[in-house]
């Protein structure tokens, strides 16, 4: 019967069941006519709230309610308050007339024993065995049935503590979900802020991100990549926020120096972003959005070798968007005029897979600008 | 023994102490000569690795290497391959003459049984138990020992599992560390872009939520109302970031008209910070950092019941900053001044407790701005 505990025991998932289990076991082997589990309220007061039994019980707990502390020596209770096993050898000659040893009588148990289950030093329930036998739990059989019971408490307080790890995952799991939320909300709130001056860049920045991401889906670039171009895409034009308003919507072509300023922009961001540890090059994909494969570029002339992919990607969307927008020196180009501009210049200053990627999308694959 | 094994199963919470355990217990109880279980390598090939014996083993392990796939009908190898126990009931009259075999026999051993360990279908190792009686290992005694052998890889699984549970928490844990601070420098990165047009914000942003957090803990608010007005102090100037800059640095007092526009940042502020579903409530406080008790603040007037606690407790941090400060249209006031005008307002256009905890704060406790 032991065994038999030991091997439900080992490979218990749920509390209710293994004691459900345990009763069946000790009924149906050990051969005793009743069992039950009952767990104690907290503070050793309140009632005994029976939740697993197996065997003849005949509305025994329901004619029977037992509390913490109780009375007219009342084992249950008695094993809750003293922590020890109760053992009643003799049930019918027993002196005290109570209802829980009359209605046991009744049903024909002649011994019982209710053995404490301990967790952490503190009574959380008993195991209640009754036997039809009358002068039955000699020390030998109280000794196994002792060793059953701390067998049992170390399986339910080892089911408790794994039950406390999963929720202890699962609430881990959902705040790490909402600072994820929050962090990506964050982010654009950083790429809108610049468009408390200048609108057009951060609908330019959201457009550039969704061509972007989507070439480099194209190109077959990992979901860990895409997001990091994501990121890039939404943030690279906000070092115009340090540009004055006035060079960012003059409806006239710039002067040199007006230029200068402007050229700051990719310099700026990546400054704001080196500061966030993110777990992409970012502030560096954001510094050489306008380098260009040939060295024409600004701010530090790289070439193409030089420049990381992502940036080859980000800075094909960000050219293709830039065209054919509208802008206040100018009106929107068309489409297609758009994509004969980046085809012209494909492998000269634009990277030639990336520009590639982009005619396709654009002329395979219905990718359209929201 | 099986009763002593699975006692061991449930109380296990360390593989090879578990090993161990059980092969002390089966050498100890159940009387075997020697008992040992080996891991085995990845995809049933290479070298079984012995990881816990007990009894007399006198180097048995060391004199014979067991390989899988083995040869001459060695068992260990054979029970991983067949996935079944092997029995050898008499090992001295054996015909095949194999190292395994002949070292065995020199040790006294007489019989064998080798058990295999099954995790989800794949054998992942061997429960090997060594009889000096020969002809042992009757059918009812290797369904005893098949249960034992079964148990055990249960209890090693569930032990595998629970491992896998906790490294799967702390590589949670890791990386909501990690998404944490990106977060908290993302949030920084915003507070700093409009310090990208106008250094003095930033740096005021800074000093306002260093003394802004020491009122809050100088009023015993709570560790997650301190971290709010933390986050709502290094963010509650960013709708400067929509004033011209030639209005922040202006040298000379504002036009009504310029003060005007300077009047939209916290509401431009908050607009932003509204997008970010914070655990607190950033873009109200934000909002609300110019309003007064008596209602003479804006962009709302509200009143002292209408304006968050936090928001009391930042405006008047804000206030001490930016008059101990220096600004472009005079210098710097000494603290005591400020003190002093902070004092006179108390009550009238100051939160009462917010200004006796600052108060407390530079009188009493030394707080000085770094």
């Amino acid at each position: 019967m032991v065994t038999e505990c030991d091997q439900v025991l080992v490979r218990a998932t749920d509390e209710i069941k293994l004691l459900s289990d345990i009763c069946e076991i000790i009924v149906k082997i050990g051969g005793y006519k009743f069992v039950w589990v009952g767990l104690t309220p907290e503070h050793n007061t309140g009632t005994v709230r029976p939740v697993a039994q197996a065997g003849y019980e005949h509305a025994y707990l329901d004619d029977v309610d037992i509390h913490v502390p109780g009375q007219d020596k009342e084992p249950v209770s008695q094993a809750i308050v003293t922590r020890k096993p109760q053992i009643i050898r003799r049930l019918d000659n027993h002196p005290v007339r109570a209802p829980w040893l009359i209605e046991a009588v009744k049903r024909g148990y002649n011994a019982m024993i209710s053995l404490p289950l301990n967790e952490d030093g503190s009574i959380y329930g008993t195991l209640n065995i009754y036997s039809v036998e009358s002068g039955v739990f000699d020390a030998e059989e109280v000794k196994l049935l002792t060793e059953l019971s701390e067998d049992l408490a170390y399986g339910i307080v080892s089911l408790h503590t794994r039950a406390h790890g999963r929720k202890a995952a699962e609430d881990l799991q959902d705040s790490y979900k909402k600072l994820h939320m929050i962090f990506e909300q964050t982010v654009n709130a950083l790429a809108s802020a610049v468009g408390k001056r200048d609108p057009y860049t951060t609908d330019h920045q959201r457009r550039v991100t969704a061509l972007a991401s989507a070439i480099a889906q194209e190109l077959g670039l990992n979901d860990e990549q895409v997001n990091g171009i994501r990121l890039a895409g939404m943030l690279h034009d906000i070092g115009k926020l340090a540009v004055p308003s006035e060079i960012l919507s003059k409806p006239t072509r710039l002067s040199e120096a007006e230029f200068t300023i402007i050229k700051t922009h990719p310099r700026v961001a990546s400054d704001i972003l080196k500061a966030i540890e993110f777990p992409w090059p970012i502030s560096e994909i954001v510094l050489q959005h306008h380098e260009r494969i040939d060295g024409s570029g600004y701010p530090q002339g790289l070439l193409k070798n030089d420049i990381l992919l992502e940036t080859r990607i980000l800075s094909v969307a960000d050219v293709v968007e830039a065209i054919s927008s509208h802008r206040p020196y100018r009106p929107a180009y068309s489409i297609e005029y758009t994509l004969e501009e980046i085809s012209k210049n494909k492998g000269i200053i634009y990277d030639i897979e990336a520009v590639d990627a982009c005619l396709r999308l654009f002329k395979g694959k219905d990718f359209r600008f929201e």
